[in-house]
């Protein structure tokens, strides 16, 4: 099968029995959506509301999920409507700039399946070209086009949550050397406000696999059973990564403060202590820098080199016991 | 429809089949509600309680859910009643002394919706309209007007979540940037402490609306479901991100805690080594500053310059030492 | 109906149909408990073993309800005794040196209540008086009268409640004012504390109340059920009021905490810079107090204006500079 | 009756109807075991594995409840096997070093029990006297016997926790007076660590009390399960006491924590402004310690007098300006 | 019964009713399998995916549990294929540089178990010795094959928890002597970070061994269900013990921390006290180092004495109040 290029950013399938699947036209779709034995995949980038109200109506939608599926900020969620299933999910990507969440909503009818994308960058291209394949008794039809886009959508959190694990561990490795500057806190703090965002848009996935394998028997039949129930472990554990990484993030912010500020007053503590040892001799020469006329001291010959090397000896003294201490 | 004005705070409409909704007064309630093809929506703003006793009175409500009613200071929840359900809400808006919470009481009888509202500036014309329209196979009836009004409720506390996010993540840009000073600590606390408030009240509307859709089926018919599922998916997402922004709250107060005293301390390590580097030539020129008679240095010619140009050398290498340990 | 003064800290009652409450003597109980028609009503304050052990011969309570009867340490809870109830209450009053908790069992038996009181400041005359006026269809009967009491003792938190909450939003309201001293931490400290006692004694009742309703419909009939309801309700909006307020005291300790480490940091970083402000001065005075021979400037005409000016002007320029970075 | 001395670690009744329990020698054990009229209570103090393995063969105890039986680091836990059940408990004394654990195992069997008991100093003298002294209708038999000996497990702790309650308060008390040292953090930490391992130890013991009643109603009879149900409400109560005791040390760990560093920053602060007081004379008079030939004022009458006065009036100034900000 | 060597890292043993087990090359696998009579052991360590894949193809292994046990990343989970099932564990083992996670897949088909290793230093020569001597009524069948690799590997978990134990409890005992220093800060944070992991890999067993008993009969059987039950109870104690652990390292930490930055507090504190002592002879002293010509107390006999007596008094009496006040 070659892949057909997705023009104005939409694209329509139909998989016939013992054929590739075909590209039609948008306006085919009521056409061929009557025959139960064909499976229409329809997948659609941003489309506008005029466009999602005529296939909504080809395909009897529900209006509420075509109101869902047209807005970006929804948590990933299952919703049944008589007819058809709705599911919405989010994918996520790394940027420059940070995570970038996308949108992708599903409409799984009878015999097709709507995707609904929004600022998504993840392709389905290979969810397409395995469900063609019809490899391993999978033929073209919604549950197996089901598996292949969710197992896809989880597949595609792996680098972006591998690359947040790879930054923490190579900064909580130069804490633990004691590398870590100042500034680096802040990137701990990136880390773990872009960690929670993850999970926020991950974690609620759990529920809607489990709720397919459940509840949808019509759907995830037996033999499919083992698919979603792989799709599951994926989700888990990814958020049970996450929720390993947050902790660690958090762990490692609180050393690194504490490191910081011991660090800090650390320095102070050695500051000060130099300042009272050199405070002693600042002490005592002020003393013979007082003018009275009868300082008897200040006429003996050794007065002096007694005096300054005194407090040298005084200001040893001092060193080491402040050294003993640890205050130095 | 033209929507009439609700005078003296008080407005009654009786929907009937196949006309436009027509309002009542308050007085005529009891002669349509006997009729079970009626429907009444009767809206009362903050109502003494002779009021209200005279049209539970009428209705046959509750002693208790009238009690209830007359109050403010309730948590959301439902009530059964035998013959009708009692439903308290909050309602919230952004006024410039903060969150200003409001009350709005249902009560759901066969064939009436009663709406008390307490200090609440949630106006349901939008809701009648709805229900006057008729559109979507909606009739005006209790589940039709629950529907409209519990959408509306939650709809509304859409703007000061939004509010409150835009507020944090400005606030939280400038952290990350490090222009946030330390007044702005303030700042974030009342908005964690608002993120708490709203929390507080829009979290019981998810137990609410489940007990609603899973226990009365009598009002969430099986075509219904949909709609009240989407309302409660749009509770479950208000507190979702209510607790991601509180989580984020805390963290950022700690983040800016951390920062302001990481930055307070430098300045005072800082200003402690510079202390230290100048206790030297201190302590040095007290040194020459002594009346002793016999300090043979004094009257060395070249004295002077080298003891000033040491103090000069021994400072710069103890500002090097300092700077490259990060103490100043 | 008049009430009986509780004299000897006893009082029986006998409720009998289409009169009014009689009180009797102790001894008299065993006579009317036997007829089903009557109901009695007996409460005592702090009873001694042997007195309870006579009651509970008369009316036939398990040894192990008696023993719990006379500990003042109960947690709330409910036990089922065969033939009676066995119900452990905690009531709290605010005196001047905290809260005061005080104990209250309930035994329910088919035709009788018996209230046992340890330091309890409730009064139940208002539940007697409810129990005796027979409104809204309550007769004097096991089930209305202990939802007149639980309906008290509920009721009797909420002062106690709502004194703290005043006391914390006050303290708060100084918080963000800036105008709380370190003395007031101490305050908030026994805030938290009190609020931790006061929902570790009401947030079992939760659990008593929901048991009643749920595993007792021999007590708790359908039409009885709203008014269990509601005291449940009440006792709901009692712990989330607590646990909101203790969330909050957390968080204005740890504000307040960091408000005042900031605050003395920021003192001690003043003073450090001032400090480095005049040790410039010092140094340079120190220099021209040497006793060298050869100091050719000492000569000079203009120099010590010169070196006062100087050391006055490298003085603001220090002050300007770390006024600028904020460091004075 | 006469207690018998446990001899050589190990003790070995039986209780035969109408008769006083009777001692016999642990090779009788099987002979009396096989009448199911007999009741046999065993007791043996760290025994050894042969001892054990022999007293197995004879009751047909399980091969893994017996490894389990000869080990000392168990969580409390109840294993059904078969004919038999396994209860593993801990008790907890206190001794000068801190919290002393013991184990104390129990097979009950039909008509058996079995105690296996290592470094617990839980005399059960009393459980016995009671299954000897057959009151309030309980018979020797393994339920009754298993209640007392639970009965005795769970008092057992009281005095433990009251003592940790008390040290706790005490230190409280002192806290708020303001009397606690540095030092006492250390004590505040190892009761919060103290009261971590009691609850580790008595927490698990909810589980087993609660499966034995819901799960085993072949030992719990409906007549012994209020029984059951006090053992269980004082196991609750004991961990939710362990609970607010642990929140309470932390809070106070922190509260004192807070308390010291402020003190601390305080005193640092009353200095570091006592320091800037007395830097302005000393740069005052460092200036005129200057030895320029030409310092007009130093010939002036009145020049030391005004320049001590003033240097005393500009420290008296600052001195009020500090001690009105509170930096003194 | 001599056990084979593994070589070439693969073992394959067939358990023949009323013989010893005996080696068979991997080809021969296929031949056996098909004889309910036999069970068939089958070990690889790191195997290849064309080993792992014809292994597969004679077995019947479905192919996601395939590509499951090539992976090494994997949450320890069961999953049901139809004719088979799939455990995923995880090995833990201390090396030098820290916890070496390995794993270890399981297959266990109808009279097969396929063991899948990869970096796991477990040796499970016990296991197949325990299995070859059926004890205790244990045949050779893949429950108690089963039951023996998990006993295996969580008993495997104890020497690694025992060690994490030991070393944070003596950091403990040390911290509680005042004995530990700043850099082990560093340690308790490491030990913290380990136990993390611990848990996160040992935590989904319990899930594992919980699904084996309640789902799975046909492999738990009633006779064997104590043995399972034994392998739970060891679970729940070993992540109980970390959980104890986890806890107690973040007390511990959070104790250390407090007390390095009190310690360094009282540290600068101190030296600030003795800097206010230095400070007013150091005032006094400059005072007379004044040259104005006009100094009375220059000329007095007895000025030098008194001036430095008093400024001795004024130090001794400052360093009684510091001392009372615990600033020195």
């Amino acid at each position: 099968m070659t892949e057909p290029k997705q023009e104005n950013n939409t694209l329509s399938l139909v998989y016939q029995e013992g054929q590739a699947p075909r590209e039609i036209t948008p306006d085919a779709v009521s056409d061929h959506v009557g025959d139960p034995r064909n499976f229409l995949w329809i997948d659609l980038a941003s489309p506008d509301s005029a466009l999602l109200a005529q296939l909504g109506n080809e395909l009897d939608l529900h209006e509420l999920s075509m109101e869902d599926a047209l807005t970006t900020h929804q948590r990933p969620k299952l919703d049944e409507y008589g007819e058809h299933l709705f599911i919405s999910c989010k994918t996520v990507e790394l940027a420059e700039s940070g995570i970038v969440q996308g949108d992708l909503h599903l409409f799984i009818g009878r015999n097709f399946i709507v995707v609904i994308r929004h600022h998504s960058g993840l392709d389905l291209a290979r969810a397409r070209e395995r469900l063609a394949r019809r490899q391993n008794g999978f033929k073209p039809e919604r549950a197996s086009a089901l598996y292949f886009i969710l197992d896809e959508i989880i597949d595609h959190y792996q680098p972006t949550i591998a690359t947040m694990h790879e930054r923490f561990r190579s900064l909580e490795e130069l804490l633990l050397e004691g590398g870590l500057e100042q500034a680096d806190l802040e990137k701990l703090y990136t880390i773990k406000r872009e960690l929670n965002a993850l999970r926020d848009v991950i974690d609620p996935m759990q529920a809607v696999v489990h709720e397919l394998i459940r509840m949808h028997p019509e759907i995830v039949s037996k033999e499919l059973k083992v698919y979603f129930r792989d799709v599951y472990d994926h989700v888990l554990r990814a958020v049970s990564t996450l929720d390993l990484l947050r902790g660690s993030a958090s762990d490692a912010m609180q050393f690194h403060m504490a490191t910081l500020t011991l660090r800090q007053n650390e320095a102070v503590q050695k500051l000060a202590g130099w300042g009272a040892i050199l405070a002693i001799p600042t002490v005592i020469f002020s003393l013979y820098g007082m003018n009275f006329k009868t300082m008897p001291e200040l006429a003996w010959t050794w007065a002096y080199p007694v005096v300054v090397l005194g407090s040298l000896a005084g200001g040893i003294l001092l060193y080491r016991r402040f050294k003993k201490r640890g205050w130095i």
